[in-house]
């Protein structure tokens, strides 16, 4: 068994974000992603791998795909979205969810603000997955989370979160509205090390470049920044957006310690 | 004026470490860092701009460019690393440095064993110089600091901190030989939020998968951690080495809050 023309020409599109979203699948690649995935419960559509990483599941496992095709590097290497394949990839299903917000809004949870590079979004979801955050809901703009980039950013995270898409104008409204903080990072904010953080509530991350949109910063309940301990003028004007996104999921963890 | 042969090939020679510790040159790219690196008193070999950015400078400081060469964007794009060249890159010194051991050892210092994404060392020098760190001591086997991936990934913090290469076990021992703890972050290390933090001292991050060396190990005099705030099983085996030393670094500057 092989790779078909059309099994290869269908991989290749779900690069497409269109394509993802008008066939509902998308690739994780990755040894430990595709086995963790299996491990986990989770129904796989096609599970394209070397022999040896397919023997090397336990025997009840690869029940759980519709489809195994055990495959050579070469083949992998032509449908792979890395210099260097893995061992496994595999076609998931784009899971099917809707935004609870008054659920969500029970617990601590992530507002991400147009944030564009796959490799953030990714870092963000695996700082989130190690702090317990378990729910990010990202405004339309920001990347696609079942882009590959993404999803191999999240080194496996995306399996322990929730990411929704919506208007955020809306979401943090009905934050407002139940007494939920919106805790933002700006400039101007209170030291995280100072302020009440609780342990309910929305932290909301800008874009990379720009910030917290001009049109959610006035739904901010509480601006909070990441002082900075230098007083060199050069070269030091920002933390990136994952690293910033750790120190601050890291300060709000802490709290409950 | 352009870019003769040579030249071109000189610079692209720069993305080798063997011929940057040859030539004592390496390369910064990108408006902001080339920018910084002029208006912070730096002497520069050559300036490769377009016309734009170097009228945009104020009249005096091209002077401290031995040679300015505008270029056009098809120039730049002939010596970039980049895909999308930027309007600036120019060819700078290696500045000369060595390891003063006990002055390194007064301040709060960091410690790099093995270190191989530059990406990740980037990342780790950005978030050194944010958090007032100057000292950065990477391992033999670190990736070179002038490679132009960690240049570019430092987002011009380069400018704000001094990074030495040195045998890691001789620099650790002398820490412990003048009484400075050594703070290794390894797996079963006591939680960062309740460990006595001191002023002063070696935080010591080790390799992105492998962690600290064996060698290293019985060099931390004080074993910290990242504690896990979830019990999910699957997908959430480490943070990256750059969110890591983000969130180390600020629960160090929070206790001199």
């Amino acid at each position: 068994m092989a790779l078909s023309k059309n099994k290869i020409q269908f991989i290749i599109s779900l690069q497409k974000k269109k394509v993802r979203d008008e066939e509902g699948f998308f690739i994780i690649e990755g040894d430990k992603i595709v086995r963790e995935y299996i491990l986990s419960d989770n129904k796989i559509k096609t599970l394209i791998a070397k022999p040896e990483f397919i023997s090397g599941l336990p025997a009840d496992q690869t029940r759980k795909a519709d489809e195994v095709i055990p495959v050579s590097y070469d083949e992998l290497k032509k449908v792979s979205t890395l210099k260097t394949p893995h061992n496994a990839m595999a076609i998931v299903k784009i899971p099917e969810k809707s935004l609870n917000s008054p659920a969500v809004l029970k617990n601590l949870c992530i507002a991400l603000d147009f944030i564009q590079d796959p490799g953030n979004l990714g870092t963000i979801i695996r700082a989130a997955a190690w702090f317990g955050l378990k729910d990010i809901v990202c405004s339309e703009t920001c990347v696609d989370v079942y882009n590959p980039k993404v999803i191999q950013a999240t080194m496996g995270a995306i399996l322990n979160v929730n990411v929704h898409y919506t208007s955020l104008p809306e979401f943090l409204n009905q934050a407002i509205e139940t007494g939920t903080q919106v805790y933002g990072t700006v400039l101007d904010g209170e030291s995280i090390y100072s302020a009440d953080l609780q342990k309910k509530g929305v932290i909301l991350l800008g874009n990379e470049s720009k910030g917290i949109s001009e049109e959610l910063v006035p739904l901010i309940t509480r601006k909070i920044m990441i002082p900075k301990y230098t007083d060199a003028q050069n070269g030091i004007d920002s933390l990136n957006a994952g690293m910033a996104a750790s120190i601050v999921f890291s300060e709000f963890a802490r709290r409950d310690h």
